[in-house]
């Protein structure tokens, strides 16, 4: 018999095989001081482009002073118990009810966690009979949501309408042949890859034509997109299409914890039978107070979310300017793409890193095809303009060298930490 | 075609049945004031025994004074980003190493909640040739960890060894005929609604006999169990048969997030790969910062552990003498299992409520049969010897009304909340 642990440690995966030149480097780095444009990286300063600190409330001075605040008063503990069992609190409440209202829906549901609070959602919608309609884009909870769902499901090609109403074809055929339930569409208000928006507007259309309920993941579009900032839905004037409006408070709220807003009835269905909630405990109480600072500073504050675009397409024009493929995207969510081995990618990685103090984030074969490099820019309303004037220098500089073969490099250096 | 919703909402499930009654009362209740063994509910006083504060650590004024400290320190938002991208600090690293060698294994990971731990443990364990061993009460975040493997699963009978034998010899007949695969054995330390351990010592006796790894999730025993806390396998003499161990911080430490420990090897692949911390934000620093100190305490006050004990055993003690059943448990919590239908546990929950200033949390049909019911006290190093008597007292008299049918009503009163 195989023991799994031999088996599974002959092949530590795409990142993890070069684990022994990488860690500390290349995967698992430690950006030190506090959050903003410019932190610490192995003891030198560095531009940031990696943290969704989208609208710089990270350590914006009233957000600090609201976590701390909430911290002394109720420690990282309280209430510390399952929502349902012993974990509310009219702050809690307080919360959903400011979500639901800013989201323009009815009621919210409170989350613990974005990636749990998802990984429960479908299975708490759908029985086997139901469907699953989804974009093929879509973040690794939905997927893994997905997986814990026993009825059919169809993927649809990346914002591809025409796909999406074929493999609608096939999911209504599939339930009036089972004479059984009933379909949940589920795609992203921004895809955080490459930064284009979902088609959201196109499918909420198509309500005329099949029956589905949609969920809408739109993590990167809460506080980011819109006239007052309510995200994808309302950017796309089709707020009121989207059945279940999701979003995590990694991003511009800069916290942990998440959402669900709807209808009321669904709603509550859903907080008295989510799993992951159930069984797991409340979000705690000082960052309920958090959150509750960083949505009143995300309704009240649209300089933040102005400056963050400003950043965002300066940025941008800077590097279209310069020649630079940033692919479709439509949002602040920058994509730079390059074509270069993973060597190459790494040694030009290092040299942004070492020698013109860029930290931006790159993804490279395996997890995309060989020969491609992605970096992928968060702009944030705490970026300078000093900030992308030597960003843009830098990538016009190492692309000069990328182009010119001068990372052409046997092997990845050991950058790794002593561990 | 069925509308989803529509159907869910026909049927709010178990507790969500009633919620019209029985919201911010029976379910999601708000209890009040610093965690402790006395709070406030809905303004009256009340002795707590459904926080899983072993310790007493929510509110020790060292933790406290930690909690503070790290918030203020870095904020709540710190370091915000998945750990492999953007999400790695020194504090996260020492914390790793001091819980790697107070359970007395090479490494553990981190992991930012458990719920979400758990779940893609098995995931990343497992392929789809790999067969699951697992006892028939793990907690739901196993089983929504086990649904998302491909692969078979056995489940035996609750810590009945002679059951877990047969599901082996099946678990090893259907390897041996696929010709790949092995397998993962999951119980745990402590199951939390009964208290009784999980059988370690026989099931690691059995590595003599079957080929598998074992994992254990050992929330209630760590801090609780064995010389110096390190849980269950300290307690039963076999923490080096555990090839994962597993626990959250949710009980004992008072906190949220989690960690896996194990072979540095296995450690790291894990770190690697698991969905769901690559894919999701790491522990914020005031958690990580937190956590150390409580795990310092953990280890340096064995007072604490010594005063859990003393108040159960004194709480369990008293309830036999009354005569109350408390099933098989061994550890500190307390179920206490009586006869009656869901009205009358209502009516007696409220009467302990308001009228005995005892909250306890109460199962009814149909999460176990019908006719049946039971309370779940959870003792901590925070109650007193007062606290003891008067539920003591309590239950005494509470149980008479119930034998003598006082608590027969014909529906569940209105005590919710206004919404």
């Amino acid at each position: 018999m195989a023991d799994i642990f031999e088996r599974l440690v002959k092949n530590y995966g795409p990142i993890g095989q070069h684990r022994e030149r990488a860690h500390g480097y290349f995967a698992f780095p430690k950006l030190e001081g506090e959050i903003g444009s410019r932190m610490k990286f192995r003891g030198k300063d560095v531009v940031v482009w990696s943290l969704n600190n989208y609208l710089g409330l990270a350590n914006h001075p009233e957000v600090r002073k609201a976590d701390a605040e909430g911290a002394e008063g109720y420690g990282l503990a309280y209430p510390m118990g399952a929502r349902m069992m012993s974990g509310n609190s009219n702050y809690h409440e307080q919360l959903e009810e400011e979500l639901a209202q800013f989201v323009s829906k009815e009621d919210a549901a409170l989350l613990n966690y974005g990636y749990q609070g998802m990984v429960s959602i479908i299975d708490v919608l759908c029985g086997r009979h139901d469907v699953v309609v989804y974009d093929a884009e879509c973040h690794a909870c939905i997927i893994d949501g997905l997986r814990l769902h026993a009825g059919h499901r169809y993927v649809f090609k990346h914002n591809d309408i025409e796909d999406f109403e074929k493999q609608m074809q096939r999911a209504t055929a599939l339930i009036e042949k089972q004479k059984a339930g009933g379909i949940l569409v589920i795609t992203e208000g921004v895809f955080g890859m490459a930064g284009d928006q979902g088609k959201l507007k196109e499918i909420v259309a198509l309500k005329d034509k099949f029956d589905f309920r949609l969920l809408v993941d739109d993590a990167h579009g809460f506080g980011t997109l819109g006239k007052t900032g309510a995200g994808a839905g309302e950017a796309q004037g089709v707020q009121d299409g989207i059945d279940l409006y999701f979003s995590t408070f990694a991003k511009s709220m800069a916290s942990i914890g998440a959402f669900i807003a709807g209808d009321r009835t669904i709603i509550d269905y859903i907080r008295y039978n989510i799993r992951s909630q159930i069984f797991a405990k409340s979000l705690p109480m000082a960052f309920v107070i958090g959150n509750l600072k960083r949505l009143e500073m995300l309704r009240s504050m649209p300089e933040l979310r102005e400056k963050l675009w400003y950043n965002a397409l300066k940025l941008q024009a800077g590097l279209k300017k310069r020649g630079f493929d940033i692919g479709n995207t439509d949002t602040m969510v920058t994509p730079v793409y390059m074509k270069g081995g993973v060597e190459e990618a790494t040694a030009m990685v290092m040299d942004l890193r070492e020698n013109y103090g860029i930290f931006c984030s790159i993804v490279v074969y395996p997890v995309i095809p060989k020969g491609h490099i992605i970096y992928r820019l968060i702009p944030t309303a705490a970026h300078t303009d000093a900030d992308i004037e030597q960003t843009l220098t830098a990538f016009s500089e190492t692309k000069q060298k990328l182009d010119a073969g001068a990372y052409k490099v046997e092997a990845i250096p050991d950058m790794a930490e002593a561990r």
